[in-house]
């Protein structure tokens, strides 16, 4: 049996850790390729060009969008994001597996675009928790946290649109749950006639 | 979120290796309950009663049928082998996962009976190996193996009635690929409303 290219889709309410697993995923997985985002946010202390994200300004961003680069694209928080999309395509014609990790609006319009992609929710282990994460990560002013929280709220409805739901408790239990999942879904038999 | 009960289905062709993955897969998952299925076939030397069959004359086994005690029952090359109804739907009710390790006209029945099951197809890594291995077994007349074998090549056809499938070429990769599908299932959102 050949392997098949597998896009897998990790969202979540903000907060909820994703970036984090993510990273972890990536790290244990030699195979598995990554998709970076485009933004037009400020980096945060530590991330760099390239490798978290791709800064661009606001005017480049909207210039990309005009050429229909972007698989999907939203603004969130007052910031555009967007995954570029030829690099998503690109892995998958090689068979390989591809991760996006993007909030619930781009999950979205990415599975009208790819509906056999494997969409994995996160959970926060409680709101409590992830209110507590939202402040404690210190970046945003009490504002923006308080609009996040409660897009959390709303958001918390939508699992039932996505395959996979996976509490994020601790850390090393989650990864090994992703890691499980994409298995899995290597091993799943194709629903395509 | 609770633990959600499972109910495993591995099978495929016979001399597939089912019966060794299983019993792996048991001996390495602690929280796996075993169905043990009824049949009228004579103990291979080694098996003992109750633990990998219980062995029923074919009075006793037909009297149970007429009890409506079997989940699903067959005849198969001249013997009948049938799973204990009682057991499966308890261990389901306590949110626990049992596996079945059946064949796969009785897979098929199980279907209908739980559709939420998880139906795993497990994959010779090729006919020449299957048949290797079944007359290796030495076990069986060349008669009955024949038999087998031109069923093999029928049953794979009937892989795409299954969730997942799993190339039984290396049993370590092949016990790991079943472990993280059972993991992944606990993981999956639920499609009822």
């Amino acid at each position: 049996m050949e392997d098949k290219g597998l896009l897998i889709v990790v969202s979540g309410p903000a907060g909820v850790g994703k970036g984090t697993l993510c990273k972890r995923l990536f790290a244990e997985c030699g195979d598995l390729e990554y998709s970076i985002s485009v933004t037009t946010r400020a980096p945060r202390p530590g991330e760099t060009e390239g490798k978290e994200y791709y800064f661009r300004s606001r005017d480049q961003f909207l210039k990309m969008v005009e050429n229909n680069e972007f698989l999907e694209w939203a603004e969130f928080c007052g910031n555009l994001y967007g995954t570029p999309r030829f690099h998503v395509e690109s892995v998958l014609k090689r068979n390989k597996t591809i991760l996006l990790e993007i909030d619930m609006q781009g999950a979205k319009i990415v599975k009208k675009a790819f509906p056999d992609g494997v969409f994995i929710f996160i959970v926060p282990p409680s709101l409590e928790e992830l209110a507590e994460r939202l402040y404690g990560r210190g970046t945003e002013t009490p504002e923006v946290m308080q609009r996040r929280l409660a897009q959390a709220v709303l958001e918390m409805k939508n699992m039932k649109d996505y395959d996979y739901a996976v509490e994020n408790d601790e850390i090393g239990t989650a990864v090994e749950k992703l890691k499980s999942i994409m298995i899995a879904e290597k091993c799943r038999v194709s629903s395509k006639p």
